[in-house]
């Protein structure tokens, strides 16, 4: 059967993905500086034969013969998939995917270099280069507008236009909470533990929560990089990384939040290996998996409970003397920031709105390179009322753009839309959630994710899920959190 | 041209290999332990395709062509190996490549497993498949003897009889030799510095050695597994792993024995990618080189005298009060002992030719693999007075059964004799290099083994480094040592 034949091209199409996921996991992680010409090389041809094997003609017949025999249910829902991703992979030719692969990576290494040295100018030329490269790219498509295309590649079920609508709708909502929050002053005034926590104990911390949400130590590992991120390198391991300061708490909520996307993928259905059905929904419902865990339950007060006696063995000296309350309004203090990462759940979503209208500005009305820098430090000034210092504290700080991803930040609002309606949802089909997680018992809840989402694979989508996505949940959430 | 395309070809073949490379480090290394069937998987599919790549009718038909073109002299010597590896690769049916290959996968980990817990039993299924698996590897050549086409696989240019002649005179050198140094005593009487080697400052001083040494840090890594191994996953990115105990400095000479490996693959000619030419002339060269490291050079009187206030500093305690010619007899301490990777020279090729002589017998004899621990142990007892306790400190110890690499051992004593021939020409043509060792400057070394050896790949054989291969060289160098 022409089934059987497909799962086996797609399982090796798996495999060179693996690959694909190693040579990028240790290009972050573990590779000796000198051999980012050499890596390069390999990502790119590597990229290329994952590209000839899931475009090539051999495929192609597989799928054509498919699509003549009769299916079952679960059948039709794959072969939907299967052609979609065809269709898709078919805009792209051989020699713009290699190339692409090629300039990410020297962008990537050129991106780390010119953060740590504050350098925007050896940067841009290798931005001017992926944004001229994503453009060609946008014309392989025929959506109306260019950054459509883009946004398709990450989430295929919204336009910019719904995104819009979305956001606007959003940020009318945070600015009146952000009022409240602000008038009321208990999140605001908060005094941080001040002084060095120690990495070790960091790390520590963070491997502990890690296995406690439920990622098992024989399938996973937890690393540094200079942007924390998480990966799929097979079904059976899963790496997530994050990044430590000694004077700030930060590793502790990326890690929370990389783990919730490295449960996803453990989590993803192995009888369906390889196929669309043992993938994400999208990377929107991915995000709402690790924003709910670093939020829905990391910063929740049930969280603080549990977490707090931790806190204090790790960190003595910082939390000797503080109660669950001031705990809880130190993991949720609401002031706004310069670096998205790191901040409060109440500005996180204005960060991602200015990443969205500034990759609009590019890709719909012809916004140079150049002029990111003042744009930026304006939207950030408009938006936040803080403005960049430097260029790393600004358009340098994240990854996404020297990795060619443009079209993604708007995925990490829409994951926070989702895990609003998530927790409204897991109130009422799980009403001892949040018993739970004061005891520290996260099975039920991972055991309500698995089911509903993670055992899916894409063979569902957002609105299975969560219904017409809407931003109440989300702000209803977020006002309960302050109130 | 067809040579161009041939060198395409090949570096495709490199990228490919790089992959392979990198799966087996990080599996060594990095991976969860849940992770292994993932791996294996991958491991053999990656197998498999490297064996079609570099054994497909594309490539065959370039040979072809290029075998009826005009070629000049380097080309000529080029075409040769290209058509000796193709000749070699056909002879595996590509099923038994990629069945080793996953054999090989769960052999080793499973080995790891036994070797931590003593646990033989659970080991020798897998020993006894990978010796099946090999033996029916033996069948697809034409040797006389089928161990024969074993060790051709790691040096084509001995025999098994040849070895067998070298290793017969050299073990009666090596007796002899033996009963002086026991006689004298200098060399067997020597205290260790007993209490704990703080496990970083064994890391400091193995990565302060490995920059001495000249291997970059921008193109290398150091890390841990539980063998240590060297390996190239491109040419800029050379990777060598040692273990370390706190109860001994063997993390040092192990460390200086792979960056020998890596100073090897580092120096191949880049202008040869993928071709031969960018290859290691031989395992037993390529061993040659790590034990000139270890041991000509590292175990050098000139060393100790270098290095004895390098480990003043990381270890006080050990070495506060001690002098050069202490350290000297320190490092070349002669006491019989049951582990191969940490046995003195001296005594370092008895452990070679016992499991010469055994794998011998597996291949041209029948010796079944539930006999060898008795066997094992018997020629220690026989060849080195000591008996191992226990199947870790014995059968278990190595991992290159559980690797299917039958047939390598004996490259490390060719190692070592070529290792020797070029103490003595180096001493010739390089009168100075003891100088510079007592310096710490090893620059013009390595510039000596660059041009000699590493930027010729294998466009050169053993005859043309050392000429014909003899004992008597080695046995003059440890001669010297021990006077």
């Amino acid at each position: 059967m022409s089934l059987e034949k497909i799962k086996s091209h797609l399982r090796e199409y798996s495999y060179l993905r693996s690959l694909h996921s190693l040579l990028y996991w240790d290009m972050e992680t573990m590779m000796p500086k000198g051999a980012v010409e050499d890596r390069a090389k390999r990502l790119s041809y590597l990229q290329g034969m994952l590209h000839t094997h899931i475009t090539n003609e051999k495929y192609k017949k597989l799928l054509k013969k498919f699509s003549k025999e009769k299916m079952k249910g679960m059948e039709k829902k794959l072969f939907k998939e299967l052609q979609y991703d065809f269709d898709l992979n078919n805009k792209f030719p051989l020699k713009h995917v290699m190339e692409l692969s090629e300039a990410q990576t020297h962008a990537t290494h050129a991106w780390a270099e010119a953060r740590k040295k504050n350098d925007w100018k050896s940067f841009l030329p290798h931005l001017e280069k992926l944004i001229e490269l994503k453009k060609r790219e946008t014309s392989f498509f025929d959506e109306k507008k260019p950054y459509d295309a883009l946004i398709k590649l990450h989430d295929k079920e919204f336009t910019s236009a719904e995104i819009s609508k979305l956001f606007l709708e959003l940020r009318d909502g945070l600015i009146l909470l952000r009022d409240k929050v602000e008038d009321d002053g208990r999140f605001v005034k908060v005094k941080d533990p001040k002084g060095v926590f120690p990495i070790a104990d960091q790390k520590a911390l963070s491997e502990f929560v890690a296995r406690k949400f439920g990622l098992p130590e024989a399938n996973s590992r937890l690393d540094i990089s200079t942007h924390p991120f998480s990966i799929n390198i097979s079904p059976q391991d899963q790496r997530i990384t994050t990044r430590y300061n000694e004077k700030d708490l930060d590793s502790l909520s990326s890690t929370m939040h990389e783990v919730g996307h490295a449960l996803y993928e453990h989590g993803l259905p192995r009888e369906w290996e390889g196929t669309p059905f043992q993938e994400a929904v999208s990377l929107s419902v991915h995000e709402s998996q690790s924003r709910f865990w670093e939020n829905v339950i990391g910063r929740s007060k049930e969280f603080s409970h549990y977490i707090l006696p931790h806190m204090k063995k790790h960190f003595p000296k910082h939390f000797k003397n503080m109660d669950v309350e001031t705990l809880y309004r130190y993991f949720n203090k609401s002031v706004p920031g310069l670096i998205r990462v790191e901040s409060p759940e109440l500005y996180y979503n204005l960060h991602v709105i200015i990443r969205f209208e500034i990759e609009e500005q590019i890709f719909n009305h012809g916004l140079k390179a150049k002029d990111l820098p003042e744009i930026w430090n304006e939207k950030y000034q408009d938006y936040l009322g803080v403005r960049p210092q430097n260029y790393a504290e600004g358009i340098l700080q994240d990854s996404h753009w020297a990795g060619g991803a443009f079209g993604y930040f708007p995925t990490y609002t829409l994951g926070n839309l989702i895990s609003g309606s998530l927790y409204q949802k897991m109130k009422k089909d799980l009403p001892g959630f949040k018993k739970d997680v004061k005891k520290g018992e996260f099975g039920e809840i991972l055991k309500f994710l698995q089911k509903n989402i993670h055992s899916k694979g894409r063979s569902i989508t957002t609105k299975d899920i969560v219904g017409n996505l809407g931003v109440k949940d989300y702000l209803d959430y977020l006002g309960e959190k302050f109130k």
